[in-house]
């Protein structure tokens, strides 16, 4: 999406441009799938309130959006034990809630001390957060047990890798992007409030449909050479010069292609150091949305079963139930390893553990492995373990000659999401119209 | 020198072996150079007593060695001041010395908690360990300002990498591996003790010659397929059939080839997250060893110049003066971005700064950047961040199919050195001739 918003954003502008795709379809990490006849999506697909760049988007794209069901009590499966609870309080001991509220209090302090520009390394305290990860952050400052194992559960939802590998520091920038952990985790007025109608992968296609034949997919790109004129990018098949190249991959992707003009060794690292999350999203559906009439919402956060977190995805018209979930983490890439067959067993056996026995009986599953990804190599975004943010994070939007990075990871808000996608898009494309040869 | 040594073994076990080689010579991170008509190593370069295989090789292909010079004074240049002191003792305040002295102990007791057969993830507190960085570790655990420098220092100058950006766990087993701090950095008894007549890299290169036609060199794999039968390799000019593949590149280089029959997410994970320290080895030359007629030895340690480690070089004739050293960690990388003409000036004036004026004039001055080397992206030895040991640790050494893994990471004893890439090549060609078919 960041590749196909700079290229519209160039073509407003006058340019000529060429897109280049290595899958067979656009989106990258917005993805159509579909379960019993009904339109889902195996990648990204929901928005928040705020995320005014991807509704303007939408909206420009003829794309509609509903709300996410929440209407009923959402499911608690916690050290064993399975709560139900309304509204946005989970069912832990007075002692852990008075903690996760101090926690938040004190994660959105923090975040707000960060500048408010992308640039966390320039944070008076940058450099003693970048030596924690979050999980030893967690050791040191949360006490109570069931607070702690809160903290991993919710940071482990939000950025699909486990908290002793990310850094402090970039967890609170990616608090600070995502608005604080309420906005992030949430539906209601949080990113999880609304959902495309028909899918958010249509809003991609139907960017690159107004780029008509400009974008050329099934082209992997595994070079690029560079001279004072221009820039060459070569695939299998072809080279195609430009006097500008904007490379909307993640950073590990772009590690992987051959520059004959090397890289600095600082970009190099970055590369090399931002690994994906781990990921399976998957869809079941049932003849009814049977756990609606049982006063559930269909939201599940769990941290002793496999498949972590569940909403709703039932369309509209209620023909049939559909429950949308993931399994995040380390959890991720154990299960990818098993055969579908197994994964499946457990994903219904979780099921029925949070909704009863009439979740034994699916009509239909449907699964995406991101972890198996070659374009993605997981979702849904690259993370910074410690250090990496202060040593080499200041270089992630600098042009290098004549190439200029975009892609969620590059954003200064909502980075990991669409929205931030779309600002990359926009501000890659801003410094090469800014550039003009 | 890994993949060498398994084709030998191979070859001696009567199988047919072939050794692709992206290079345009054998010996990966050993490299040979020469500055003034005299033979160094651009790559690694000493052996310690304890480096049982590495003493095996050399002789086995008549390589001989001899001492590190160390008579005289060694220099520290820490926080601002410069200082001389013999024997292994720095010239710290005694309350730092005695914290140091402390540290150190608590690292040999750690270290020897680990299980002895390169599987720190099964340590009892593994979990713990590999949640912090060794800079949190440092932050908690040390007091002085002085004592926690030190220790920054001396990791910086043994994983080339900053202290936040590694796993406590996983500095714990590279101490194990290298029996402890002191043997680590040490030249008499430690892993700097003695130098091979002629460099190091002929052993690499006799290896190859004793394997005949059967390197091939300028071949980087591409491409490895596997099916029931055999596994191919494909380089850009041709394709290689085998019944099983040692692979004995550093994580990172395994990342970027494509393999038809997708590797384990797991794997994959590994191999995206154990990212090469950085190190620029710089020698340089001048008319005479003037240091030792000062009663300098040549070794230097700094904490606030960039020319960090220093040792001497000459030649056992004397003809003429050469200093060894390194630029490591996010200094490596900053001065990467340099012209060859500032680094020069810096590196000398770093030196004027250890020995005084005399240093102001040399005869030659060569210099390796191993972070823009493409087929290694760094050195000494790839490192892992926090939660990458506990989470992805227990694959390293596990066959996938009929790919089995070398390299000095998958090391159990001396990971990071050519002792340990040796190892493992014994251990892979076992496998291999185990696996028989």
């Amino acid at each position: 999406m960041a590749g196909l918003q700079s290229a519209l954003k160039l073509k407003q502008a006058g340019k000529r441009v060429l897109v280049l795709e290595a899958r067979d379809r656009v989106g990258g990490r917005a993805m159509p799938g579909e379960i019993c006849g009904q339109t889902i999506d195996l990648g990204g697909q929901w928005v928040g309130p705020q995320q005014t760049l991807l509704h303007a988007q939408a909206r420009e794209q003829g794309v509609r959006t509903y709300p996410q069901h929440t209407r009923g009590a959402s499911v608690l499966s916690f050290n064993g034990k399975v709560s139900r609870y309304t509204s946005d309080i989970p069912r832990l001991s007075l002692l852990s809630l008075l903690e996760l509220g101090l926690l938040e209090r004190r994660w959105q302090k923090e975040m707000a001390s960060l500048p408010t520009t992308g640039e966390p390394w320039a944070a008076a305290k940058a450099e003693e957060w970048d030596a924690h990860t979050l999980e030893s952050w967690i050791l040191g400052h949360v006490r109570t047990a069931e607070a702690r194992e809160f903290a991993r559960v919710v940071t482990r939802a939000v950025l699909c890798t486990e908290p002793r590998q990310v850094s402090y520091l970039y967890f609170l920038e990616y608090l600070r992007q995502g608005r604080g952990l309420k906005a992030l985790t949430g539906a209601e007025g949080g990113a999880q409030q609304d959902k495309f109608v028909g899918g958010a992968w249509q809003i991609s296609k139907r960017m690159a449909d107004r780029l008509e034949d400009s974008v050329k997919l099934n082209a992997p790109v595994l070079a690029v050479e560079q001279d004072d004129q221009t820039v060459t990018v070569v695939t299998e098949t072809a080279r195609y010069s430009a006097r500008r190249l904007i490379m909307a991959v993640p950073p590990i992707l772009a590690s992987k292609i051959v520059f004959n003009q090397p890289l600095p060794s600082k970009r190099n690292a970055l590369h090399e150091r931002m690994p994906m999350g781990s990921v399976i999203k998957i869809h079941v559906a049932y003849k009814h949305a049977f756990w609606r009439q049982r006063g559930f919402n269909g939201s599940v956060v769990s941290n002793d079963r496999h498949f972590n977190v569940v909403f709703d995805q039932t369309p509209d018209d209620e023909r049939l139930g559909i429950l949308v979930g993931f399994i995040d983490g380390d959890q991720a890439i154990a299960m990818s390893a098993m055969t579908e067959e197994s994964r499946y067993q457990q994903v219904i056996a979780d099921l029925v553990h949070y909704f009863g026995q009439e979740a034994a009986n699916p009509i239909g599953y449907v699964e995406q492995d991101w972890t198996r990804e070659q374009w993605s190599r997981g979702c849904y975004v690259a993370h910074m373990p410690p250090g990496v943010m202060t040593s080499f994070g200041d270089i992630i939007r600098q042009p290098c000659g004549r190439i200029h990075w975009a892609g969620t990871e590059t954003a200064t808000e909502w980075m990991g999401y669409f929205d931030g996608a779309l600002q990359s898009g926009i501000r890659a494309a801003s410094e090469v119209v800014a550039a003009a040869l």
